[in-house]
């Protein structure tokens, strides 16, 4: 463990398992023994093949998908796929259906004017997006209803999945792996691979067949699912060291117990982070409570000028990556699979000993702990 | 150096300098002593920043590119460039023209007929596509006039490029930063990195700021050049890795005198191949000698059913990546920045081992060699 080492709660590129890190660096300079970098090996070699193969069971295994749908890994990040969707999907639809969630549910909704019409079918802008709409209507015609499962920058996410009788399709950016969902509930599923995937520069699309299928226009190559589907994700070079990278993450993963292993560590960080804000006096939470995503934490503080020194006491202590989303503001702590529970506790320690520093009392539960241990040195 | 280190002539994803390897390898475990790996930053944060203004200098100063012109790091391979291109400048022009000279050129065009009408002003493709071709007269009313200056598969380069008064845009994916251009004569260079650049993963784009000006229609985010411009490179989360790591690379350049430094090598370099195959009586090149690239060497044997004994003979001595394209057959060997002369050495000793060991005469330039030899031991 290097000791310099940061407590990174950063939202993407986050943070990645230090053993997963020493193996990519380790092929930097010679993979497998090669003699070759896995930078300079050739995307056409039977032992990268192997690498996109591998890769491709794992997530297969991980997330229980059913031969029925393909797994693609491409370029361009969730923003591509924002054009990609509608540019496959709604030629010659009359709409498609949107869920308004926040930033980036926006983004994808501006992202498909360009090809049709996005109904939007339930919004929480009213609310700062500190919420998921819990019931919406969506219009039987559309040729999709689009949802993002994790908001990213509001710090929320969906739990629950409707059936709607239309493709499904999910940005799944900053949750995927973090928890189990059911991959047959959705048509399309994809996420950009810097958060619990593996470093930036590549994209993951899980895509029913059946989808595939309906598509029957022409589409430039590079845009067009059939031809990335049919190429096997090697229509074109692909971001090698991206895919490789994934790969020895996604096999961390398992050896965690798989994404069901990973989830109860996650549940419980959250749980332990969002206590302290609930308990803390100088600090609130933005999500409401049913909402609250366990990948990002987003919150203030109630002093709005104590932020910036917060911020400065926080990175003293070696926690990086904390500052809100710029349209936020405030604080997110991002707790990504590979973040361990110890920097969460090193998080809620530093929060609790700013309250001190303010000489503000110490939260409720330690002082039962207090009251406790004065108990039992006097007994 | 790694005794096991091979002799890379893989046409791309492609050899690295091995200081750059070490520089990434060493940056993967903890960038600059931040605590923190490169696949671990935010790309908002100002040392990523840095990275992205300072590889840009980087590529301003090497290829002396005026302020006029910008410089972006994108997504999705040159591939996706042969849509976006006419994407961004073909709409509502009649025709655009494209230059046939090989397999990639086939494909730019290709996309362009998604968009209007691509117009072959010339074309090799009645050789094989083993010329460049020399005159062609251009429709004045084209949108822009593409080329492809050096062509991967087939082994050509195009050393003069010709001026239309229409926009010029080329595909210089497998010969950028290998030999000085003047970048006043094009409106868009673009290439793939994965050669002379950097890792795979992340493409370039060079454009000229007037040219992005011209679009004035609606094109998806992610696809439009003035949105990518606006933006910096750093609209969506980009390739943090290959950024980074072809900051290094041309670090490295830059050290080795340049572009001009590294130009007199390559010809070295492609002299001392060209002349093997000429020499040698087993091998003949594929490309006509005024038009051989000296990225791309391509070469077959005469007698064809010798040439999966040679390849084992060669990868026996630990060269690799000489099997030519599926489509063509035969070798290429490409010789990139990273490429050292002795690996050169190594190839051409091989061959005229291979030609030796079936009982050949030496070729004759060796034959003279030892004339000369012997004269001298017996004067």
């Amino acid at each position: 463990m290097n000791e310099n080492k940061k407590h990174n709660f950063g939202a993407g590129p986050c943070i990645l398992p230090e053993s997963v890190l020493c193996q990519a660096a380790n092929a930097v300079i010679d993979w497998n023994d090669m003699g070759l970098s896995i930078l300079e090996v050739s995307h056409r070699s039977p032992e990268f093949e192997s690498v996109v193969l591998k890769t491709q069971l794992l997530v297969r295994e991980l997330l229980h998908i059913p031969d029925s749908y393909a797994v693609l890994f491409l370029q361009g990040g969730a923003s591509t796929q924002f054009s990609m969707i509608p540019m496959n999907f709604l030629k010659g639809k009359s709409v498609a259906a949107y869920l308004d969630t926040g930033y980036f549910a926006q983004k994808a909704i501006q992202e498909a004017k360009h090809f049709g019409t996005p109904v939007i079918v339930g919004s929480s802008r009213d609310k700062q997006y500190n919420y998921i709409p819990d019931y919406y209507d969506v219009p039987s015609e559309a040729a999709y209803l689009h949802i993002t499962s994790n908001n990213t920058i509001e710090g929320t996410e969906q739990f629950e999945f409707p059936t709607q009788g239309i493709p499904m399709i999910c940005d799944m950016s900053s949750d995927i792996f973090s928890r189990m969902v059911d991959v047959r509930k959705f048509d399309l599923i994809y996420a950009g691979a810097q958060k619990n995937m593996g470093p930036a520069g590549m994209t993951m699309v899980i895509i029913k067949n059946e989808l595939i299928d309906t598509i029957t226009h022409e589409i430039p190559a590079m845009s067009d699912y059939r031809v990335l589907e049919a190429n096997n994700s090697l229509y074109n070079t692909p971001p090698v060291f991206a895919i490789y990278t994934a790969m020895l993450n996604l096999i961390w993963l398992k050896d965690q117990g798989g994404i069901l292993g990973i989830e109860q560590k996650n549940i419980k960080k959250a749980m332990l982070l969002y206590k302290e804000i609930d308990e803390n006096p100088l600090f609130y939470g933005l999500a409401q409570p049913a909402h609250r995503s366990r990948m990002n934490v987003t919150f203030k503080m109630y002093d709005e000028s104590l932020e910036k020194v917060f911020l400065t006491f926080a990175t003293e202590r070696n926690i990086v990556g904390i500052q809100g989303y710029r349209t936020v503001g405030g604080f997110r702590a991002s707790l990504y699979n590979a973040l361990p529970i110890e920097s969460v506790q090193v998080l809620v320690t530093v929060m609790r000993d700013f309250a001190a520093e303010l000489g503000l009392h110490a939260p409720l539960n330690d002082l039962q702990g207090a009251v406790g241990l004065a108990r039992q040195a006097t007994s």
